[in-house]
């Protein structure tokens, strides 16, 4: 898709909504959107935030090209004081987010959007795509690398993603989770995420022999060649070709920084077998590359088998988070305001109880514990309260109000913050090393025992006490 | 991400390969490559190809920017005659594929590219992500729209979809697989996929009471007003209103069309229970949708169960094909030209003997039954070999080589057709309308067998002996 503004990428109803409020005299009634969600991923502990910095962009320039309001005005659905509205369109609002590379947890607001109906409506989808889709990828990233151990893992999954910014956003999200590098080039050249990449099977059949592939490889990139082993047969062509080439073209020039990749057969016995193959050559610094068809569970059990693999080269199973393709990200009114410029809290009933919406304006604090530095628990208050630290606190659990917790060595840190402020950006967006350090540092801060992969600890997201009368006031009038 | 060209959409190693086929001579050489796929998603009996469109822009526009060699100069790796090379680049090869919508089987070539070496290589992630992706979409939805037999399917998955491609070529693919719409408005702007939708949860909570909220968007909409009848009650509240909105609104004007929306709860029940009380009310016309985590799987269940809807909006489970979100589309080379313009075939043997590939520059025949009009098997020839209609044809299983059929009464059709020849495309593309129109004939000609969901007939794709006999030896070669 060639698209340079993407307002159009909106859903219909958005439209009829926004012409609906227009002519219902509510257009430019101020309302409180949030976007949250309400399951981890892969039955995670946490999801890493990720995707704001295409939601400025796409927020920035936001506009309806006359193409785009001819074409509406063909459904012959729309009032024609509507469109010449849209057509002067600009986001006027103001909006708070959860800086890139925050983990979330389910149930607090990651973007609240404050604006008049209809421009709050209109961003709807695109805000969801773009946050849904990188704390997707940046959360699989996170689970991926914390089963490497340390170990490099790259991305490579660039031809089976979910389309042309599948791939490329893809890529930028899984490093900001964690990823050294990827094997897209666009994402590079746009965002800075360093791309790598050496050959394909293909390079080797060109060539009369594999020695030959080898050998002309390593002449052309002597710095860092990473030779395919597995195009015949690793263990009985591949491996001693590449050894061959190694001594003959690299170890004379004095270079030690090369590599060989696995990408068929059993990963954990063939990186056994070559480790022991290239180690009896002398050749102990030659790097081990794996990629056929990785994720966490299958890199953890590599790991424990002992496998020698140096670097993870993870494909489709990261670029489109295989096992959970989907982050079920919502958009939901919590709060309008009133002529008078008080906020009036909504709330969303379901006879599913856990779809229930906590109302209101919202900020979200993270508690650390002072002494362990750790995060102890989120706590969603209404936008005016204010947390002491220096005064001891207690919070509970929404759905189990007698368990409580009083804490006094703590340390209150909001996790909203302003992006944009009657539609001017007034944050300056971090640099994608930025963003991947921040998410690192972040993650280090959760206790263990809700990073397990099976069974996780529930990390607590309490309600204030004022937010939890005012929610269960609300639910009182709906009875 | 906003990027008119998309050469740089490429795996890195494209570019490394690239470069070393220029500095190693091979440049020129003329390759073939397969695109093609081993395993059906879903376990299903077929897959749908989509995508070829894409392709033919990109491949038509496909050019290097000076920012784009820049990029690359600064990696201090490519030759400068290579980077010279690439800011002159234009696709001059040949691409053969099937046009979008056909019913394609595992093993058989979707697209061949026949190129110099460099063109073909750099080709290879976004051909592979495009059709990989919409075959994904478009096979999906074609499951999705069998199983409701006849009710309306509409694709409302945008939000959760991974990335805006996901989202927008997403909804064009559904459509070509079946579905009758989409409520991505960009899809419908570009690609004539035509997109609907009414209103949200926060349109009913804008507004006093739900019947207000009801009421002024069937005076604003009187034509097709489809009220989302669960924001507070389904059975007590939604319907009731939607009930007194359509008599006080609608009725009076002599409209009929109109309809209400289930989006949570137990569709099966609500929708039988909501179905009499239009009844009772005299409102038999109303229609019915249902939009709440729908899939194939359910929608079979709900049909079967006697659920009372006449349109399924289906979301995620649709728009990353939750069950199965990778299409596993491969790129390998199938042979080489030499120097007096004959083809030596090439092979990739592997250790998984499903993953040997087919060599040769390839035709393939679909073989139909005169009788039935039924496929009966794909047969992969020599590019030079004929199918003649008039004489006796004998197929056989390339598995089980002594399990043969003799066909007499049959047509041979050939499904690749030329897009490109000598860089310049030869193909008239279809309309959407078209295409979408095509599918469903072509899936008509399908046996039943070859459809279920569960354990469907493996439909054959045959080898010619010509081509048997190419490959096993250079299986023996290989010993």
């Amino acid at each position: 898709m060639k698209q340079e503004n993407l307002a159009m990428l909106c859903d219909f109803y958005e439209l009829t909504m926004g012409n609906g409020y227009f002519q219902s005299g509510l257009a430019d009634k101020i309302v409180y959107f949030d976007l949250f969600f309400r399951t981890v991923p892969d039955k995670g502990g946490f999801a890493i935030a990720a995707g704001l910095e295409q939601v400025v962009e796409y927020v920035k320039d936001l506009h309806f090209d006359q193409e785009d309001i001819d074409f509406l005005r063909s459904k012959n659905l729309f009032d024609e004081a509507f469109l010449n509205y849209l057509s002067q369109f600009s986001f006027t609002g103001d909006i708070f987010a959860v800086p890139e590379g925050t983990p979330v947890f389910p149930g607090e607001p990651i973007v609240i959007v404050r604006a008049p109906a209809i421009e709050a409506q209109l961003v709807e989808t695109f805000l969801l795509l773009s946050i849904n889709h990188q704390s997707l990828i940046a959360t699989k990233a996170n689970r991926i690398v914390r089963a490497a151990q340390g170990r490099v893992v790259l991305e490579f999954g660039s031809r089976r993603a979910q389309g042309a910014d599948g791939a490329v956003l893809g890529a930028r999200a899984a490093y900001i989770g964690g990823c050294a590098g990827t094997a897209c080039t666009l994402t590079d050249e746009l965002y800075g995420v360093p791309a790598g990449g050496t050959m394909a099977h293909a390079w080797v059949q060109m060539f009369d022999s594999e020695y030959e592939a080898f050998k002309t490889y390593c002449e052309l990139y002597p710095q860092n060649a990473v030779l395919l082993v597995d195009t015949y047969n690793t263990l009985k062509s591949g491996v001693p070709n590449a050894i061959r080439a190694f001594k003959e073209v690299l170890i004379p020039k004095g270079i030690t920084h090369f590599g060989i990749r696995l990408d068929s057969g059993d990963i954990s016995y063939l990186s056994k077998k070559a480790r022991k193959m290239l180690d009896d050559a002398g050749l102990e610094n030659c790097q081990i590359v794996a990629s056929n068809s990785l994720d966490e569970y299958l890199i953890r059990d590599l790991m424990m088998q002992g496998a020698q693999i140096d670097t993870f080269g993870v494909g489709e199973r990261l670029i489109t988070s295989q096992s959970t393709p989907v982050f079920g990200g919502v958009y939901k009114l919590a709060a309008v305001e009133q002529e008078d410029g008080s906020i009036l809290p909504k709330i969303k009933v379901s006879e599913n109880t856990s779809k229930i919406t906590n109302p209101h304006f919202k900020k979200v604090y993270r508690l650390f514990d002072n002494e362990s530095g750790k995060a102890i628990a989120d706590e969603l208050c209404i936008y005016d309260e204010v947390i002491h630290e220096g005064e001891p606190h207690t919070i509970f659990d929404p759905n189990a109000t007698w368990k409580t917790k009083t804490l006094t060595n703590f340390t209150a840190k909001e996790l909203l913050v302003p992006v944009f402020r009657g539609g001017k950006l007034v944050y300056s967006l971090p640099s994608i090393d930025e963003i991947k350090d921040y998410c690192h540092k972040q993650v280090g801060l959760l206790w263990d025992e809700v990073k397990r992969f099976e069974n996780p600890h529930a990390y607590y997201v309490d309600l204030s006490q004022k937010l939890w009368d005012i929610k269960q006031q609300l639910l009182q009038q709906k009875r």
